[in-house]
């Protein structure tokens, strides 16, 4: 992963920076604190992981791509974390056994804080007096860092509601007090009319413009491809529309679906979205399990928790189809003109607002939207040398691209180049949709 | 699967369509010829279907989308080969269980050859006299009819290397007579030099021109696409260049590869292409099994059954990159003008010659060429209705398109618009690569 | 496997042995004689052998451990055959990968048969000369070798039963003729009261008495046991008795399962026997498979094709419970007193009659019948040194001992003290059970 | 699980089964005191359970089978309990399932210390005013569900050991302190010789007596059996004994393993046996991992955590066999004459003394020993009505019988008849063995 900043961009002094590290490091122990040590221990699949290795593995980050190089003669914490929280680095070295990060009890999770507390204060007085010629490329690294860390911390809330939905119990991550219940009932639902966004046929640019103070290298280069004329609807596809495509027998009809999308679903024994349950069988009250806990679903929301394949089907069944990534950036900038999300950060997605602002669109911040693009590298794309060149470029396969940011997602992380990639049968993120068709 | 042919350019009468379909029906019989029916039978992977079962599952087609629909009342030959020999068509009903079709012994191989005369001769016969509002409709559905049987015709023999390559005596499919041996052994070597074909930036149209007499649906629509400046090779990577990987530890070495690759090389013990293999372990002398029977590896052959992962990582060891098959296509064009494939059709795919013709290069009919390009819909895009639709949309899902033909494609087939899919872990096919840069 | 045969007990000339060597090997070919070549090459599971496979393995048998042990310099037929056709004797050598037999389509049958008569050949001529010294062990080993045989025979059938009934069309392996229809039909149902045939405690012999001809090696030695008290039924259980288990909801009652049986009706979906299925769901018309192609459920008939969770099921359903191999051996010996069996071979289990024999109780030669013992080795059991001591042994592992032989077993086989053995999961053999209870 | 105690036997009164019921209870809240919150939510395989889940389903008993049976109109803790901790009681109701016990962050650690103390405060309350009608029952179950509880403070301990074996860093259970050590270090090796202890042919008596206070359905009924003369080795084999065998090449062998056994080498990989590891791969230097942390192996020592494929092996290398439980059993109690278990309860195995008592033969306490004895049911026994009856019986299946005791087990279970079970591939309990030879 690179990052490309422009020198006399420089808008952030080395005092910006110790106070932005400083922030979304303890944004992240935030994000852990409504959790105890057994929560935090919890890893209820392969691909996620528990709360206490992400709270690890972003300090081993900086350990070993900041101390590690910067500092010399650097005696690590642990020698034993380089293979302990090392994620898929094999430029690195070698890595504990990804579907075994649960059985790590030790370090303990006030170890792993201590951890945490040891890296952030030498990272502080690196960032203090930086030698000279490292400045530039020590601030790059930094930066990459500190968005790796928000990466995961969404990731943290992603995995932990998936842990915790493995449980009978159906527990809370955090509860919801009396006034943010009242707000949320108050908001009233689907308010705007639902119009196509209408993009003609030509020669576009996409990818992260050049200006841009940080960006993943698989968003650039930015580079140019042709569309065709299209439309992108200006609203997601909410819960009860969704509900409709189960009613009239979505799951059970092989025609609307990829061929391997409907193998999953009778192999799998998929007939609703992830965290949708229902307290009988022949109940038509569907329930919805929310980071919040357990909820009557909402009809107005925007449906989330599908995969590829189910996102797929629904627009086939709707007579739309997804939109391209390429479609989907240049419709959204149209919109939001890259524009910061106004959307609230949030434990889960709400109802579309008559806000007269770029935001009644849910482009940004609300669910990803999935889009027909596999995940591939743009033109010119060349992964960095070293390790780092293992952050997003040897992923490139049978994924495919989200667009847009969830609820989760930190607000300075939500643009409308942002490529997020999953797996097509990937459901325990914040995963919707939006259609798109022809012109 | 569509076929777009225009009214006014039937070039063939229905007498020149029964000729061209008894032709290409006796072709198939003829490559099951050097089988017995015991042969016939075998399955060596649920992939792969045993020649008895493509012999059927042809003739089922033009029963189905034929007989079945241009003869009223029909009666079918046995109800039950509805079952047994529908492939995936879910619109026509119920499949037998596609990895047990080597246990259908019975109807024996004789039964099956008696199904393909009838069929023929009931086929034959309504081409004689057909219904003149159902004639342009008729014809296109015998063509994709003989355009399916012959993509049947080539896994017939890639299905058989397998399965016969799964036998400790490495039997042949077909002997080489002793003139063939000589004129193969007398071809010379790699005689031209590898050169890049140079493609300037633009606007392109890419896929199947509207005047091509048949294509296949995922051809269509033709559409601009807009190409950064690159160059494709001249040449198709050999056996000796790929050598070069291996022994630079290639296999082993994971920023070459693919995460999912490197994770597929070491579960599956991947050290060499498929049917290579070594007398004894710390031998030199590789050998490799073809329909011929096993003989020693020829370094200037190009290589094949290769994996996506496999052609991925040696053009990132080669310091290249895989061709998009835009970029493919608009380079095979450029060399090749459309020309038929002058290359001969054969068991084993031969070295480039001097010959000054497009087919120096080995564009078309040699192997396939893997392509960086997920297979997916054109723009404008839209699945056929009815069953026919099934052809080939519902496969758009985490496979990688592959260009050219190989040396066992059937000649005709052979375009530089057509395209090939498979999953990025097949090697079964005669798969191999081209490298390609950027400008 | 070991024999012991007195010296002089000697009744059988080498002139004899010949006759018998020859009548064995011809009964095998003529079991595969209604089958085609198609046919013969079948593999429906790992474990079972295509008809091929087992033709050629009785035949190596005799190549290893006859001709190549006791003719000095033998030159084999086809080295590679002593790979393909080792079933598991790692002594000899590696084997082929046993889930792999069906992809054996060479040797073709006819050269699998040419092989038979070829090794045929030189057993006779060596048994027509032997050399004084090893006259014993060659007549031995020559024994083993054709009860090996008829083991297989059995499996031939059973085997081909399963890969028989994988296909749709459900083709037979013979039809029964109008002649044998009749008498079927004519046979008067269950005539004979149920009966409890009792046994008192006390130490008893069990095992394969000295003074016969052959034993198996896992049949000795002869030793002493205590046996409390208990009953042996005088009938086999019958189809509707199992039927109303089923009624019953026997196999949606875990109390009555071993955890393991109800583990696997649940992971495997078993609601009813193999080979038994219904025309529609709802229907109560049992239809079942039989080799001589389907036909309507004969409720008298011995319920088979039973795994021993089943029949450990039926039993505690029963209130009763399965017999101990050696309760059965005692009791079984008590009403035949080793007669030979009496029931005739057959493709299929009948009905008891009202014979007055003890050919009424059903003891031999119908179903084998399941017993609550694991297989194990008698007190005293030491595996005979070298390959053949592989046998038996290395099997005495998580499999149950079946006693009485079934219908196709060759008659001569079926003896009191004859142990068949399988996992307790396996269903493709006829095996059925008998009730016991303590007294 | 039955209990079968003589009325006219009552020797503790219920104050004193108050006492012993308090005792035990607080036991294995003592085992999980050295482990933190994270450590005790582990589950490092669907074998093994998490502590918590140990502490919980071992109250869950009481709760279920007490507290749920003898107060009337009793309302549990908590409903959900019901589910999460039956383990597998289907006349109870359903469970949770048995590979996510480790994803129960909640209940909390406390909220099960909780769940304890309310039920043991219930409990008691019960015991100290039982009414008449009741008491015996009331006895016998609190009885069964100590010994429960006893069986599942071994199982905590074997469990921890495999999930903190899975760390990388290879933590401690539980340090040792200096003087253990030095008391260990002091204890001098193998000072016994090794002879045979000699059993004659005859009929015995096996089984739990019937004047024993307490015991295990599957000891009952004492029954006769007939035993050939036969030889019980007196001492344990050692790790040095078993690194011979290993050094002969013993993994790579067939000739000495079962099929199965083999089968499961090669699968698994094993070369050793579990916990056993060395610093590098040439070295010779064995470490084991054990309760106390990583340490060099004590050749002395008995040989554990072997499975019985490797019991089997080794008996069979050695030119020996494994007793049979009934041999074991006999053996066993003519040396120790149900004399109570003296060697001391430990977290490994010791070495052997020269104690003149019983104890040199470390019959009893100091690891399972395997014998050749298929789990099955005792003639005669007849599992006990209802959800109890679900505790032994329904395991009889697949499994293979040990004796003796562990060092973690529970002195006061220690008995010659005490029938543990464990499938043949398992290895994670204390499990080693000793020889037998037939006379």
């Amino acid at each position: 992963m690179t990052v490309v900043a422009s020198a006399e961009q420089e808008v952030s002094s080395m005092s910006q920076l110790i106070t932005h590290f400083s922030d979304v490091r303890a944004a992240t122990v935030e994000l852990a604190r409504p959790l105890s040590a057994e929560d935090c221990c919890l890893q209820s699949m392969p691909d996620a992981s528990p709360t206490k290795w992400h709270l690890a593995h972003t300090t081993w980050f900086f350990e070993e791509f900041v101390l590690g190089r910067f500092i010399e003669g650097y005696l690590r914490f642990n020698e034993n974390y380089r293979l302990l929280f090392n994620s898929y680095y094999n430029a690195v070295g070698p890595q504990h056994c990804r579907a075994q990060r649960g059985l790590l009890s030790r370090p303990t999770l006030e170890e792993v804080h201590a951890y945490r507390e040891g890296v952030n204060r030498l990272v502080i007085d690196l960032l203090r007096e930086p030698r000279r010629v490292v400045r530039n490329t020590l601030r790059q690294i930094i930066m990459i860092g500190l968005q790796h860390e928000q990466q995961h911390q969404e990731l943290l809330l992603t995995d932990i509601k998936h842990a915790l939905s493995c449980n009978p119990l159906l527990p809370a991550y955090q509860l919801e007090d009396d006034q943010a219940r009242q707000t949320r009932e108050d908001a009233t639902g689907l308010a705007s009319e639902m119009q196509w966004i209408e993009i003609e046929a030509g020669v576009y640019d996409i990818g992260a413009p050049e200006a841009r103070r940080f960006a993943f290298d698989n968003e650039r280069p930015r580079h140019k491809t042709y569309l065709h004329p299209f439309a992108l609807s200006s609203q997601l596809v909410t819960n009860s529309q969704f509900l409709e495509f189960i009613e009239d027998g979505g799951y059970d009809r092989p025609e609307f679906w990829l061929a391997l999308g409907y193998k999953t679903v009778q192999s799998a024994g998929w007939t609703h979205p992830l965290y949708w349950y229902r307290t009988a069988d022949n109940s038509s009250d569907w329930q919805e399990y929310t980071l919040r806990g357990p909820r009557p679903l909402v009809p107005e929301q925007p449906i989330c928790h599908l995969s590829y394949f189910e996102a797929d089907a629904y627009a086939r069944w709707a007579g739309a189809r997804l939109p391209t990534e390429a479609e989907w950036e240049i419709a959204a900038y149209r919109k939001t003109r890259d524009r910061a999300c106004t959307e609230p950060l949030a434990l889960h997605p709400g109802v579309s607002s008559q806000d007269p602002e770029a935001s009644q669109y849910q482009l940004l911040g609300q669910v990803w939207q999935w889009t027909s693009s596999p995940y591939t590298a743009y033109p010119g794309y060349v992964a960095p040398p070293g390790a780092l060149g293992e952050y997003n470029g040897k992923f490139m396969c049978n994924q495919y691209v989200l667009r847009g940011g969830s609820c989760v997602t930190p607000r300075d992380q939500v643009t409308t180049s942002y490529r997020n990639f999953f797996p097509p049968d990937a459901r325990w993120q914040f995963t919707g949709l939006r259609l798109a068709c022809d012109r």
